[in-house]
């Protein structure tokens, strides 16, 4: 009974099927297999654009590469202060661009707000050429405090970017589960609200180790593709990480994952609403939850077993941190509301 | 029957049971599962030492982190001019050290010579502070040239390179097949015959995207965790890495793989010995062959439907390299030697 | 009469006579010249201790050095949101380094605080493999807000530092001006005072183009050499820094450019504070003032034909920046200080 | 009696004259001064074009910065095996682009030849996603080897760079020294003649440490600003490197003290001639040579006090390099002439 991370799940059956059945025969290897060509072409149909697509295994590859085609190494990447480029992937983005600087806005909700964009212009406005040169915006969506964006607060935000010469990466590593909140096209949650490049994420929800890059802004896709290879993301044996995007997109099973991931979120939120104490820290729109709880909820349900995070401070911190994900149980959500509800007594 | 690259096989059945064995239940993430603990255990048992382990996904991350572990970037690793680090790794290299830089030693058969060991020595004496310094060494074992370093000629580089305080870094990718040439235990042909660090390589011999980074010297392990994190190379569903070498070393599983892609190639090397014309360019050690045909015979064979490259120009080169792996089959290798010798008259 | 920075002045004649005493004759290039040997001789002499010293010609070279000598690429420097460093150096210490990150401390008067440091307490408490290793504290002296630590404050610091492994770089662009201030030795103000490193000035205080990277701690000098070479900064005809800081150290010449700087900056403040509406931002503790003043008098002053910066907005804001210097003509800051109280009216 | 170096020397009188000179009152800091901005027009007049200019004080950042704006982190760049960016800058080529790598060509007499171009035609033919993409050739004029490009020559190499998407570096540290021999305007020699972007070197003909980076092609100019700074190259008080190419241009200065240089090593080549045994490894064409002498004569030589290096091995190597300078004394040329031929018996 996890609720750690949606990373802390397997690969879904359909995808591990989809492993097995890719590995008749032989296939020539960095890409250049059937597999991998088609599944360029299936994205590209989901999103209704001719974009250039590159896979690759991990979420940090993903974002960083992405980063260093949006920047020159003196240039600077505005986010929010608790983005996972900036907190949780020990300086990828500066590796990969060559140095260039994280700067953060302020943020509500995980969200970049009006005063942060102001706070960017103030910034963009100062520059000379002793200072880093703001060349991008990243967001992340579903955000990293369990909100998503509406398309409204999004093309704020690219508008913005755009008005700036500033390109929009997204940190799509809960793109599903945002999606499925918005209820839009995955177009329109995307470049058709001004995102020039996407992260793509696959492996928080079904897959094993599947990310694609999404290049919706053909300017940002020159040279990718040896940035890939130069990083060591470039798989010989490509077909495998193309084969779980091929099962994760078949009959929109990675739809069905974050609806069902959401769903149990949402039966998590309405169950601990009711306990005393229990204080919602952002709104529940996607699959995650960070709720205040009271000292002796939080130990009576480690002692009943559930796993998850303490937030706020690892050692007694009362912010807890749930996630659920494609596989939740839905009898363990029932689980844990019914242990968090005894000892609230 | 194609015989271009033994990356363009797909997994051995092995590999993928245990992906889907893995596969159950919730597992901490990024390398904190059994599995994973596991596995470090098992490959420190194998190599009979106190190594540090890094499981990665792609042969170029393995090299490219484990170089980087061993120079500063201003230093300087000696390498052969057909290494993959430096013709097929698009600069990996020098981005992971952030700018070293390789130097070619002569080469014979894929080996460094004692030539080049003579040469590398004259560059170390030459030195100050206007030039990059001398760092490591770098081998690969089984060579590009599909020979294999004997145990003397290898301790002759490593006893060159600890004397000049260079490390000694051996590209393992086909290890395995150099291991079941030499009949010798890991140890003998890794630490106990002076290698600092190997990337030691499953993708191409069964696994799907798996190698492990074995720090034999432990000066050399500080601060690899951050690297490989750093660089997009740290997985978050690791089990699924660690289950390909779970099972790739279970029963000597990777030595039955190399020892039938070795014999395959001598199959072949049997075979095409015979046909007049035929000139093998190096001595077939491991799971290459490099032989010069008669043109009318490598058309014959294109002809006939065998997948291969040619290896000293894409177009017109009679040279042509022939890859064996692990499922290479010997009713393919004899169709081959049977259409070389019809095509040959 | 410009008062916009201490880097608009030119050099002082005792600097520009070294130079041309320098000139005469052949000298061995890249330091090997018995200038560059004496001058680092006195270095170590003036601070009372064997330092490793390395000259270079700018600030920043000698800033970005440092810090590179301080962290690896994964690591993290603590410093003040203004610092310059951050915001003046157009990303140089992410460039040295390889891509370690700066994480802003809370300040107070352009000084770290005792809540900077709770800041970082915790921030380096809550790190694991996937964020960036705080290695490093770099700290302004005199602050680029015109003031300088007290002994005591700059010990709490560099005592935190060192009880959690971090090194203390002294960013020392203006070391002269601050020791002036304090009144100690300049071994008190630095190593004895717990600082690693420092970026010791000279540009701003009378050198045309010299700057004396002072590394306190010996582990920190391993491989400088090289990073200065290899960032081009290594000079030819290295004689010619070392001129400047010979005659920059002969008879006190430093202590006694940075005195009448100081003194100026006194003047400055004694003739403004009687301003009705002159607000002063920071105590003047060196040779910068950052005064509030009524627009009537700051349009009066540029009609008058001062040169000066207003600093919060180069458009219309009202805190300007005042900036005197070795060569500051007291006649100039009278007429300043006249000029003001006149359009005060 | 040096001739060990050209920056042995110092600098010349006109050069210290114009650092006094700019000496005088305020100036704006970072080049935005009048003298800065006028010499980068007297420069774009000297080369009849409209290029961009940038100062910096070390040859080393002229190359590595030039460099840098011609290659992506993933390209190559072609250079003779004994060029200065290949062994005399400590991987600073490397480190200012971000891990490129440079790629040997074929030489004779320090010049790439045209055996070099068809290997570098090859490479380029066989490079896919593994292999860096070949960006730029670099050139030294006058070579390394004391010899010069003749227009033809210059201009089959970027005639072949241009067909083949490359542009073309050249290493002008020595630039004045080759226009003199070439007898041709800067504009025919450079940029007329196929040359992207030249480092025009000061430092060795009579400046202090002052180099020109020359962007003929306006292409690469973009975010050199931004390089500059980041690397520290960016000096406050830019109006004294501003003021050595000031006196260096004017009155034919620069081509002067190249011309008396070139004649001095005329005169000792002349006079060596005709001793027994010397062998001149290239032509003399600027202002080195390398010449093989009995080991009789190079110890009298030393014995007598004249400094230089032996060559190809600094202990016992008998090919010898002479270098002469701006500033020469002929009478020193003439003892040394006389004591090699007392010593050759």
């Amino acid at each position: 009974m996890n609720f750690c991370s949606d990373n802390a799940t397997g690969a879904s059956p359909q995808v591990l099927e989809a492993l097995v059945r890719a590995n008749g025969g032989y296939a020539m290897p960095y890409g250049a297999d059937p597999l991998t060509l088609g599944i360029e072409d299936r994205i590209r149909d989901l999103f209704e654009t001719d974009a250039a697509i590159y896979l690759v295994a991990t979420g940090t590859a993903a974002n960083a590469l992405s980063l260093a085609s949006m920047t020159q190494p003196w240039g600077a990447v505005f986010c929010h202060p608790k983005s996972h480029i900036e907190v949780d992937e020990c300086g990828a983005p500066e590796f990969f661009t060559g140095g260039a600087k994280l700067i953060h806005l302020d943020d509500v909700d995980g969200k970049v707000t009006t005063q942060g964009l102001k706070d960017a212009e103030r910034h963009i406005h100062d520059i000379s050429v002793h200072q880093v040169q703001p060349s991008a915006i990243s967001l992340t969506q579903a955000t990293e405090a369990g909100t998503v964006y509406s398309l409204d607060e999004l093309q704020q935000i690219t508008g913005f970017a755009h008005e700036y010469g500033l390109t929009v990466h997204m940190d799509g590593a809960r793109f599903s589960n945002a999606l499925v909140r918005l209820g839009c096209s995955p177009a329109e949650a995307t470049w058709k609200s001004g995102v020039d490049i996407m992260s793509f994420g696959g492996s928080k929800n079904g897959c094993m180790a599947a990310e694609a890059v999404i290049i919706f802004n053909d300017c940002l896709a020159k040279g990718f593709e040896y940035r890939r290879k130069r990083a060591g993301h470039l798989f010989s044996k490509m077909r495998f990480i193309s084969a779980q995007f091929d099962a994760y997109l078949q009959d929109e099973h990675w739809l069905g994952n974050a609806r069902h991931a959401n769903a149990m979120a949402q039966q998590l939120t309405d169950g601990l609403r009711t306990i005393a104490g229990a204080t919602f820290q952002t709104p529940v729109e996607a699959n995650e939850l960070f709720v205040e709880l009271p000292e002796k909820v939080i130990r009576g349900l480690f002692a009943d077993g559930f796993q998850f995070y303490r937030w706020d401070n690892p050692e007694h911190g009362r912010i807890i941190r749930l996630v659920t994900a494609f596989n939740t149980n839905p009898d363990h959500v029932a689980a844990f509301v019914e242990s968090a509800k005894h000892y609230a007594g």
